[in-house]
């Protein structure tokens, strides 16, 4: 086992190099990744205990998979990058590559082809876990996340994909949504290939590149989309990129099928009692491929629209979505409110979930025929969004802070601290070894909601001095009353 | 960027190398990696969730810090192996070496360098997370685990070494242990330095070698130890380890000082009621380094006499730690029930957590003076333990499942599916394609206490048919009632 890959150590962490006294090492953290503070995490832990209920409701069963897996177990279905050679992180562990997952799915396809004849059939599991990118580091790009997957392994049948997006839906109410706060938009890739067939458009990579400019309809238009299936698009900035280069027919053809389609997504906001899904009849013989996406979207539509999510569930032909491996319903999650960035810019905040049914993947396997749908949420693009709710809060629990007058009247605090933690009260003695005063600034500092003070006078008294922080009212308490007293400050 | 180090490709995960027809993926995990069970990750979020409320109960403050760090910040203090080269995962990003973190300490001290002017002071951060370590894998050894840290930075006030012994025990206490199978044991570097002192022993190297081999005498016993001070040891298995080569008078006092101090070790039972700190007067005037560790330790143990786990928490001279970076107290927890490995075989089954004071860690960043001391849980053995507690058990909650007879019925099956989740009944109708049979056999499978059968008989009656899985006991009940007689199956 090598120390990294090549077999060189990286410089800085051989003990000689630390000791030096003149080589400081780096305070700050590589780009791309982020330390995060009790708020978020907290929201986070609400969110994913919600989801966990949820996940239970339905009737998934919990699976772990490691951070590592073989490089070649997990492949490479992201989105392609200009460079060929971004995305994982990978090491060379003696003989075979070892690779951080880049999602949670990959690693669910080994996990089938390992335990097939173990699991049950269909297999529903969830997974929550962390996933890494190893993509060009800038502002706002992340090479961590936290994803929570929930997957059906081993059954066509599509009432799993409508079960997925009620989940959806389910999910992001629990967590204190309303409804008309997000929308959960369905499509099948069978539908945009359809049109591409009849278009006689076959090369795989020009296919791809052509599903990859109209999923960029929403924040570019119809014009910025034409321009990207013909000769190329000059974006505000100056950067030109290349276009698939089309013929004007063809453009036309895509344009126009758009154009038809995109009615649901620009009136989002009446869809409420309107067509959640009608397929224009102009297009219904486009192509047997087609045909056959169109039928799916109406089986799992039919399941929708028995629930109480219907209005939320809605079809929308111009979502691709870029993971390589969907073969049929793709969905997604957008939310409805306005999110700002962190210069307070209000931004098109994308999805913070969404998923697809993907029923080759296991195939690479071996000789196994597993159908699979599943679903993936963005956590920390949730916290994001759910932080900037305005009727959201998360209580943030801070300790009461006993001060300390003289160390040799330790019992006597530690008498208070065990009556106030047997009440189950956040609580501590001052923990550190400055005077008065600076008690009084760490307490106010880190948020204390009140100190309590028991000095030679209230000791006297038999009673306590308890002070509320925000107010900055003294009681004096009785020791015996002093929980009660506090919990009434909480 | 580059895709791992050195510049070249994992060779199995581009497109061409995963479409080749003959080669395929591997369905194996690498060495040292493990999936996780639904029983195994239940106990784990239980004991998570009773970490995080103790967490809070004792004012600590929740943080996370990110997978990666620049490696020359969080620098490699863990215990030397065999080989320098071993230890953690790096990677070269376009000029600096990226490590996964190998513990929670060393990030901490990173964030405290980064943020030392916001953070307040005293700092009480509790943080939980995967940490990496690139060992030689073999049978129960693993490279990535769980831990839940808690540290307080920026204070020499020994009362938070005490906190934390405390804390340790009541957050056992929360899992359900019982307070008789569990002891805390503690100890301070600055005794055994303080013997070394007193012995001349003044070679850094030597001084850890022996710190190491004393480490081992619980396995060893005092034979051992001795061998290991001297020219060595053979084990079982005829594997030869080099020892330290003192000399015979030194050995002797060593020895002596380990027998004299070992009675609270070996009668661990009879601990109640007996001495938790009674350093034997005999070695009362080693040395200063040693007259200081004692005091410290009596401070601590004043204080953890006025707690509940008086008796949990127990002076253990030979407790002296691998890692580095300890300057003064170190304590670790030791379950006291029996534990069987995977073959069934009960084995010495070590700490379940543990930690110490580290004074001088921050002090690599530059001119910081930031004493801190803190505690480390391994999550994945205290569930491993937890697992063979015979009295320990955790609700796995399965499905209901409803039977789908003709898909042209499916507005029926969804509204007793609805009526069940509405009452929170974790429920789903049979999500595969099979016929009856096929579904009755994965109700098994997946342990579904029962199913609902709503056939044409059942729907001309106004009746389900409900089927106890466990009994084979069926009942017709009015689909209104259907989830009250659930709840009194589960």
């Amino acid at each position: 086992m090598e120390l990294g890959v090549g077999g060189s150590n990286p410089p800085c962490c051989t003990k000689k190099m630390s000791k030096e006294k003149n080589l400081k090492p780096s305070k700050e953290l590589p780009l791309g990744f982020v330390d995060r503070q009790e708020q978020e995490l907290l929201i986070r832990d609400f969110i994913i205990s919600n989801i966990k209920e949820v996940m239970i409701k339905y009737g998934f069963q919990y699976l772990e998979t490691p951070s590592f897996e073989y490089t070649d177990s997990i492949g490479k279905f992201l989105p392609d990058k200009e460079r060929p050679d971004e995305g994982i992180f990978s090491f060379k562990d003696e003989k075979k590559w070892l690779s951080l997952r880049y999602d949670l799915t990959a690693p669910l396809a080994r996990y089938v082809a390992k335990n097939y004849l173990e699991i049950p059939k269909p297999f529903k599991r969830y997974q929550l876990g962390r996933v890494w990118r190893n993509e060009k580091p800038g502002p706002g790009r992340f090479r961590e996340f936290l994803q929570f997957d929930a997957d059906y392994v081993g059954t066509k049948n599509l009432q799993a994909d409508a079960e997925l997006c009620i989940l959806l839906a389910d999910t992001l109410k629990k967590c204190g949504l309303d409804k008309n706060e997000f929308v959960i938009k369905v499509s099948n890739r069978k539908c945009f290939f359809g049109l591409l067939d009849w278009l006689k458009i076959t090369n795989e990579k020009q296919r791809i590149a052509i599903t990859r400019a109209v999923d960029k309809y929403d924040r570019i238009g119809i014009e910025g989309v034409a321009s990207l299936l013909g000769k190329g698009r000059k974006d505000k900035s100056g950067d030109f990129t290349k276009g698939v280069d089309l013929n004007k027919k063809q453009i036309e053809d895509i344009t126009e099928y758009i154009k038809d389609n995109s009615f649901y997504d620009d009136e989002r906001d009446n869809l409420k009692g309107g067509a959640r899904f009608a397929p224009l009849g102009k297009w219904d013989d486009l192509s047997p491929l087609y045909i056959e996406g169109i039928k799916e979207l109406g089986e799992i539509f039919a399941y929708t629209e028995l629930s109480e999510f219907k209005d939320q569930i809605v079809y929308s032909p111009t979502l691709v979505r870029g993971i390589e491996y969907y073969t049929g319903t793709i969905f997604e999650v957008n939310l409805l409110f306005k999110v700002k960035n962190q210069k307070g810019q209000e931004i098109e905040f994308g999805s913070v979930g969404g998923g697809g049914r993907y029923d080759n993947l296991i195939k690479r396997f071996g000789n196994l025929d597993v159908p699979c749908t599943g679903v993936s949420f963005g956590i920390d693009r949730l916290v994001f969004a759910l932080m900037q709710k305005k009727d959201f809060e998360i209580k943030v629990v801070r300790p009461v802070v006993i001060c300390v007058f003289d160390k040799s009247m330790n019992k006597k605090y530690v008498g208070i601290l065990n009556k106030l933690r047997m009440s189950n009260i956040s609580s501590e003695i001052y923990p550190g070894e400055g005077k008065l005063k600076k008690q009084m600034e760490y307490a106010n500092k880190i948020g204390s909601p009140a100190v309590i003070l028991y000095g030679d006078d209230e000791i006297k008294a038999g009673k306590a001095t308890l002070k509320n922080l925000k107010s900055g009212k003294e009681t004096s308490v009785a020791i015996e009353s002093l929980s009660d007293e506090i919990k009434k400050l909480l």
